[in-house]
């Protein structure tokens, strides 16, 4: 790896269903000067989300399309290699959006697209997702949208992730029983021994919602009063089905449909007889909740007590294969593409 | 009709799919005598309304299922004919959830049941409609769920309809843009002549959901932002496809699903992408809005600023095939039963 190069992905083409390889290109760019103001960052991190393919398309949705031919987004933590601005100095850890590349230059009128981060008690890609975007995410749909009571119980799909993961996490400090869902028995055994939730079914031994909403009712005797929604279909029904009168349901993904496949609600009609309420959020769109969600991530990481894991992808080639993996769940807490 | 009998339909079976006559039973019970603390009430009109359907299936609902061989449920509106309670005398006008009956005894302890109604201003009848149970569930869905602001838009389902009607109404008065969706030429006359909607869509003219979007969109320039959803099924998913971000949804009733079959919603994943709300509620369990709702609704027909029509069927008799037809969406306004 030349230090001279700048290596990104661009948006090569649009997918057609379930994206591939050639949807990405690679190029390369001479590492630029730095000039008067400006900052050189080195990532060290690159974050895949789900988020990422909606933006890969043009159909409508809550934000531009990523445009072709032009570096994909993506949230970064990196180091400040160069700097000619007296807010950076070199060696200050940053997180930003600087996208699927090695580098991101920063003019200097761009200061606040870096956020200088401490990592004395947290780890740099924990910025990227416990103490990032994902735990911010999780933090709201669950204390803003569900607002668990203590002894009730809140449900969890994709489980093992790194939005699910702390949505459990955060529930059980509230006193409230949290049960996930994921895919596979390894998966299973890490959201409840590892991330301490009171239980997790695997999705993949049931082949229809009834049979996963009988699974639900074992594992929720007392019915569900929140329901943490990232993957939707045949989970969001299951859900449905053992859903308890006013329960909430936060809708911060649907990775079932994010190919563009139809996938319906099957019972809509739920909504109105248990009185529940379901209600879409974009984190980003809830910028005055950051501080105290990162407050209180920040500190459960540092104190040990909001567990986490990386699937971390090795050199930014590996970062369509780990997306591509991501959106069919092979990925095992958060996927990172490892820069450095 | 002899004075010394009350005629009463009970409930002789549970319907599967449609309901059919069949399903009730009239009986006949002598008139009671009224005892200490009693008041008998002589019934003017019988509400008929999309709830009863659901209570009368055995199914998972929010309340409890009408009990076999006993008189249907349903809100009714008198006066008393003879009274051995100090809270009433001779000649009040009530409301009360009475039955379909044609009288109803009410027991010394169960003074609460009966609601003294004054109709200087507002018609006895209205207190079953604009002023009763539908105009309330209007107001809550409007004014504590949609919450519209002045310039935007709500559209709403069965408009020319007991609780649509008064939900446009509500709005035009806050200064939203109102935006009706009924059955038939007719109705959506009414309801942009009479009760000064600025559009209305017969949905009889649309095969699916893209050809009703499609009309949405001319009646909707800027989108919607508010919708009161009556029906369910291909209106609410044409809705959803011209939902603009943060719209909400307040969700009343689903006729379309009361007999059972599926309704799928076909494309939950609008939710996120538009960042919906949307929620189910029972307006009998919000009783605290109860006295402002009535206040404002009283009020707003007394200064004959918020109209409305009724269906009224002649005699107890006629109720099973009124509130059939009210399922089809044959009624034009409040379906009543006039019963003196």
């Amino acid at each position: 790896m030349s230090t001279s190069v700048n290596r990104q992905f661009v948006l090569a083409s649009r997918p057609e269903g379930e994206p591939s390889p050639a949807n990405f290109r690679l190029v390369e760019q001479p590492l630029p000067e730095v000039g008067d103001g400006q900052v050189l960052v080195r990532h060290h991190y690159l974050s895949l989300d789900p988020y990422m393919r909606g933006r890969m398309s043009e159909g409508k949705s809550y934000a531009d399309p990523q445009p072709l031919d032009q570096v994909m987004i993506g949230g970064t933590v990196g180091e400040v290699v160069a700097s000619k601005n007296d807010h950076f100095k070199v060696g200050d850890h940053v997180v930003g959006m600087g996208g699927w590349q090695e580098y991101l230059l920063v003019g200097a009128d761009q200061r606040g697209v870096l956020q200088k981060v401490d990592t004395t008690h947290v780890p740099l890609s924990a910025y990227l997702g416990a103490v990032g975007m994902p735990g911010v995410t999780a933090w709201y749909g669950l204390v803003k949208v569900i607002a668990p009571k203590a002894g009730e119980t809140v449900v969890v799909s994709a489980a093992s992730g790194a939005v699910g993961g702390v949505v459990g996490q955060l529930a059980k400090v509230r006193g409230a029983r949290a049960v996930g869902i994921a895919g596979g028995a390894d998966k299973c055994r890490y959201v409840v021994e590892e991330l301490g939730f009171d239980g997790c079914i695997d999705y993949k031994q049931h082949a229809d919602a009834r049979s996963l909403a009988k699974a639900l009712r074992e594992h929720c005797p007392d019915g569900i009063d929140g329901y943490f929604e990232n993957v939707g279909g045949m989970v969001l029904d299951a859900v449905m089905l053992r859903a308890n009168a006013f329960s909430r349901i936060a809708m911060c993904g649907m990775i079932a449909g994010y190919n563009g496949q139809p996938i319906p609600m099957a019972a809509p009609q739920l909504i109105l007889v248990n009185r529940m309420r379901i209600e879409g959020f974009i984190v980003s769109e809830h910028m005055q909740v950051w501080p105290e969600a990162l407050k209180e991530l920040g500190t459960l990481v540092a104190q040990g007590k909001l567990k986490y894991r990386e699937s971390i992808a090795q050199g930014l080639e590996s970062a369509p294969e780990a997306f591509i993996g991501l959106l069919k769940g092979r990925n095992f807490g958060k996927q990172l593409v490892k820069l450095v």
